[in-house]
């Protein structure tokens, strides 16, 4: 991760900021965009000139091929102000490395290092009023690339464009979360793109989490294709079960999202020395953990909720609660990752980045 | 499929026609786009009043779920002219039925079938110069539909765009086409959107398209995710093997996409006389035939190339080349779907539809 280059990214100045039209105590996450976005293209081979234009709206021909063959991908972040008004991001090298990873099994071309942190540093520089201070006030960056090249013949585009939005984001409190775990539907195949944060793997999961959602149960733990008998990852997180003090998580496999959370909970849960296992975990022991009560505790983990705790879910036709514990693994994660993202407590494994 | 509607669609007329800078012998597939586009929003839980507007860009935001979660589908048809100047559609009713079957599973609205063959009519009466005339001639027609609402929490989109686009298309050949076998790499889950024409199944298959493409091999043909072992569909058409006399080709499944011409070839075949097995093909039983020289051939259905014959294939480290037949199957059921689509023939199916 370099630190230390100048590219001195053009800025178009806007004329006026909307900051003052914002509401930041009822934000809905991911709808209210702040005043600058970082755009570069790429065009006969090579990423241009990057630069920072006022938020708006572009222009795209109806035949590129994003719209019709889905070459897109995408990554998410989020900037933190401390105390001192300084500002951090978690990892970040993590989503640089990784919206490579996607982009390489989407066949789009890798976007230079230098671009993505100069294009984060210069954007938060300009947005630093969009961050709000106080524990869980964040600012989301969504960086992506998008095919752009007209025409609809099946082939990779040779024109994409890659940009940075960036949209204020108050702490998230989803309410009682309840699962499902599927049994029909699923995300990703064995061989295919599930471990990339391509665009395409989340439409895919909105018919089958509407009628999750119709059931009473606001997200799908996804199951293996092949068995649905090893339980995988939910829509945007991460899952982790914990049965009597150990704490099971399912590997990284060409389906599954390498969520920055999670390894960051995994590093923590050594650290801490909870007994972790990273292994394949199956439904069947997870619904005898819980007929036994011995499954202590369910959660997600992702960039948007950190952690989130799930109170209870469905297989089949069988139903289950989880205790409410007082010292929950996932409340012990969610204080000690926050502390280091805001910048509270010692960073002894060097996560902060400092803009 | 109604043909008596008037929905009287208002169009927008375009000052010049770009018709005379196009040298429509030398067309590449899906590059050039004809003067009007049909358009038709929704919002509000409704789909708008169509129009037609002059072929030009589209303004959107950089938060719309379409370049951020994938949603999006589209379809692929064929207008053709006769020698009289009348213009064909090729079971369009087959098209349309399709396209609201992939957007179910993409959870986007499904389109009215008023507005889908109006809105084809329209433009096709519109855009009939830009059919050649000549076997091989068409137009392809481009219906899609993406995700407009500005947002990115990973939710369906609240507002979406419908278009078509037309682009002029020459007789298509590509070649010899030879083809690798999938032993890793996959298209679909099962349980996932593979049936569906959802934008993301296709920049899935890029990368591992582009590996073949450096061995020699223009396409793959897929086989299913969990084992690799039965022969499924190659990237945009579907997949027949001809063992003896006996025409052998999948089932559709949640991962195969239901072609058009597919299920016009088996009705071909049928009514032919000819031998058609519809079930599983093992990957091992067309090597043996392959070994045995008892595979004739092995040809890809699909609108663009309506049949595109295989001249050899690879499996692992095996390569085989298939013979040169006098009188192929691939032959025939090019021939008598072209006639049909081009009005040379009877219609005994009922397949033809007037513009
Ligand atoms: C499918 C999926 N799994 C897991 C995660 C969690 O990853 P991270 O912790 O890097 O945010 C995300 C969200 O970002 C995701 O989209
Ligand atoms: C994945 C896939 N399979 C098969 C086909 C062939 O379908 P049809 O015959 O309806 O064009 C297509 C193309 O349209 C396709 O995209």
């Amino acid at each position: 991760m370099k630190n230390d280059t100048v590219l001195n990214i053009e800025v178009e100045q806007i004329k006026a900021s909307k900051i003052d039209q914002v509401d930041f105590d009822n934000l809905d996450f991911g709808k209210v965009f702040t005043d600058y976005m970082f755009v570069c293209d790429y065009s006969e081979g090579e990423w241009k000139k990057p630069e920072i234009v006022p938020y708006q709206p572009i222009t795209i021909d109806p035949s590129a091929k994003v719209f019709h063959y889905g070459q897109a991908v995408f990554e998410g972040m989020k900037a933190y102000k401390d105390d001192n008004d300084d500002v951090w991001l978690f990892r970040p090298d993590e989503n640089f490395r990784r919206i490579n990873l996607s982009s390489q099994r989407l066949a789009i071309p890798e976007f230079p290092e230098e671009f993505f942190f100069e294009g984060l540093k210069t954007l938060l520089q300009l947005e630093k009023n969009w961050i709000q201070k106080g524990f869980g006030n964040s600012l989301y960056l969504r960086p992506f690339v998008i095919a752009t090249e007209p025409g609809v013949s099946a082939s990779p585009s040779s024109d994409y464009k890659f940009m940075i939005i960036c949209s204020p984001a108050k702490a998230y409190y989803s309410g009682e979360v309840r699962v499902k775990i599927a049994e029909k539907f699923s995300r990703a195949a064995d061989g295919g793109v599930g471990f990339a944060k391509a665009a395409g793997n989340y439409a895919a999961q909105f018919y089958p989490t509407s009628l999750a959602n119709a059931q009473g149960y606001q997200q799908i733990i996804w199951t293996d294709a092949s068995s649905h008998e090893y339980l995988e990852e939910a829509g945007t997180m991460n899952v982790f079960f914990r049965i009597g003090d150990k704490l099971l998580t399912s590997p990284n496999n060409d389906r599954i999202l390498d969520g920055v959370t999670r390894k960051s909970v995994i590093a923590l849960a050594e650290d801490a020395g909870i007994d972790v296992e990273v292994r394949r975990v199956s439904v069947k022991e997870v619904i005898e953990a819980a007929e036994n009560d011995n499954l202590k505790e369910i959660f997600g983990s992702g960039t948007a909720a950190v952690i989130n705790p799930i109170s209870g879910f469905a297989f089949q036709d069988k139903k289950f609660e989880l205790p409410k514990l007082e010292d929950s693994y996932a409340g012990y994660f969610k204080k000690t990752l926050m502390d280091i993202q805001y910048n509270n407590s010692e960073d002894k494994f060097g996560w902060r980045y400092k803009i």
